[in-house]
């Protein structure tokens, strides 16, 4: 069985769940909101962009920087976490942009998007474009480059995503927005101390055995059979690996919400395993899809500036 | 291809990976740990117990408990956060006791397990016993019941572990250690505020659609399919449902150390989906695994006493 993707034509957030309008009172649990304790459409009916990473200080850093870059009233160190009442997630909201944490791996990504899908269905948003700023390993390319994914595939280099509903297993496109991505590579054309590509993402279940790792607790095969595997998903057009994309592509296709996934890579895996760069280095390196997407946002709002560019190399090199 | 469970006769704890003994350096990069930049030996030598749960803020508060029951010198509230220069993880150490978040699912766990136990091998640990103490949705039991997992199962009721590692999938046993459950229930004997029976564990890849919920922003089925699924849970012994048992189960096995799962139902899902009960009233549920498990580590450690019994039921109330 497979599933279509979802189409919202009025730009509305499109929930596929016919149980919900029936409900008295939705307790959207993991985030600490609901449609009884908050005003969902006040709170959050202006937002027009979503960015999710694993990292809840990342999240925030990504909400003040944006902030900033939007001109926005006030102090953005003062934001406040809107998910305060719960540590299983962190929300922050900068104007039309609300950035939020996801933690790791396709469970806890999956969680969030369903109770955000809700948040923004409850607030009635429009048009609202979402993108996954994260880390991930790079594949024959230079730590530091940066991955706008092309597909979303799984550890058998195929673009889908299996959901299991009760007993059945559901196949699901992962397919996603190709003009948006486009679009952020266009973004990309202003940025000139990094490089940036378009390129297939490998989502796993797991960091060490299922993306070849030769340094977890456990490892059964040789660095001779890593590196056939890992060559063969370069062949296959993966530039990287995470451990969120095809779930995020699944469910936001179904949604009818425009997405895309931006990744940094820490390392090459063609050439280690272990994840040594300075933690200086690796702040700076976390920073350059977060700069790629401010550019992408102030175009969108008619705001971006060329002259600006030199500035916010300046302010992210700081 | 199934995998054997790991021995180790000396009490060590068993990394099964040949590679990791010609590694010059290893950096337990979630944990942001490593052996060139700490004496891993010094800061973990002594540890026995090692508790792992989802949220960051219950596995500090069960440190500081655990920190006031075995009497340990010093203020519990000052407890440090080991891993402070990350925000993957969280990790308090209470003498031989270690409490470390795991954040939610599979993949997540599987991360940090990975790295904890390179670093009990790393730190030359000795008969260590692991424990989840998390929360779950329970399958036809009150709200509040504490469920100790006799089998951990999939999402099909098998007990059963798929790990893809490289292109393969290697099915690994969830057998969990029988005489812990044994000692946990005769610890549970103890308490008599709430009920702790043994069961079978689900554990699924999904909140929502995977473990039948309606309440998503995704659902394809209707609620006599979804009861009649959950039923099907309950008559094959499953008593709660969680996102991490099978996994750890897995890969405590292989590694030889002796592991249970001990969640508290936070709902009865045979009545509901949404988690609605008042905020205090989920909070004292998630102290009653800590409870359990205080009294366990106590009665190991030689500590305990049957008339601190009011004592902390009174420390639990308050």
């Amino acid at each position: 069985m497979t599933e279509r993707k979802g189409y919202a034509g009025n730009g509305l957030v499109h929930v596929k769940n016919p149980h919900l309008d029936s409900m008295d009172e939705d307790v959207l649990y993991h985030l600490n909101l609901g449609t009884k304790t908050h005003n969902l459409p006040v709170m959050f009916g202006d937002v027009k962009f979503v960015c999710v990473g694993g990292s809840p200080n990342r999240m925030k850093a990504f909400a003040q920087f944006m902030h900033k870059e939007l001109g926005l009233e006030g102090d953005g160190k003062d934001l406040k976490d809107i998910c305060a009442g719960t540590d299983r997630y962190s929300m922050y909201k900068a104007g039309p942009v609300l950035s939020i944490s996801h933690g790791m791996g396709v469970p806890s990504i999956s969680i969030m998007l369903h109770e955000l899908i809700k948040l923004l269905h409850h607030a009635k948003c429009r048009d609202v474009t979402i993108i996954r700023i994260g880390t991930s390993g790079g594949l024959g390319i230079d730590p530091g480059t940066v991955v706008i994914t092309d597909i979303a595939v799984d550890s058998f280099f195929k673009a889908r995503f299996e959901q299991v509903i009760l007993d059945n297993i559901v196949v699901r496109s992962t397919e996603l927005d190709k003009d948006l991505v486009e679009e952020l590579l266009n973004c990309s054309k202003e940025i000139h101390y990094f490089p940036t590509l378009i390129g297939n993402t490998m989502c796993t279940y797991d960091f060490y055995e299922g993306q070849g790792r030769l340094d977890g607790a456990l490892c059964s095969f040789s660095n001779e059979k890593k590196l056939e595997y890992l060559k063969r998903a370069y062949d296959a057009g993966v530039r990287n690996i995470e451990m969120e994309s095809t779930v995020f592509a699944a469910i936001c296709g179904l949604c009818g919400l425009k997405a895309a996934v931006v990744c940094v890579a820490l390392l090459n895996r063609l050439e280690g395993d272990q994840i040594k760069a300075p933690h200086e280095v690796l702040v700076e390196y976390q920073q350059r899809p977060q700069h790629l997407i401010s550019i992408f946002i102030k175009k969108r709002l008619g705001l971006y500036n060329q002259m600006e560019l030199l500035d916010n190399a300046f302010f992210l090199n700081k």
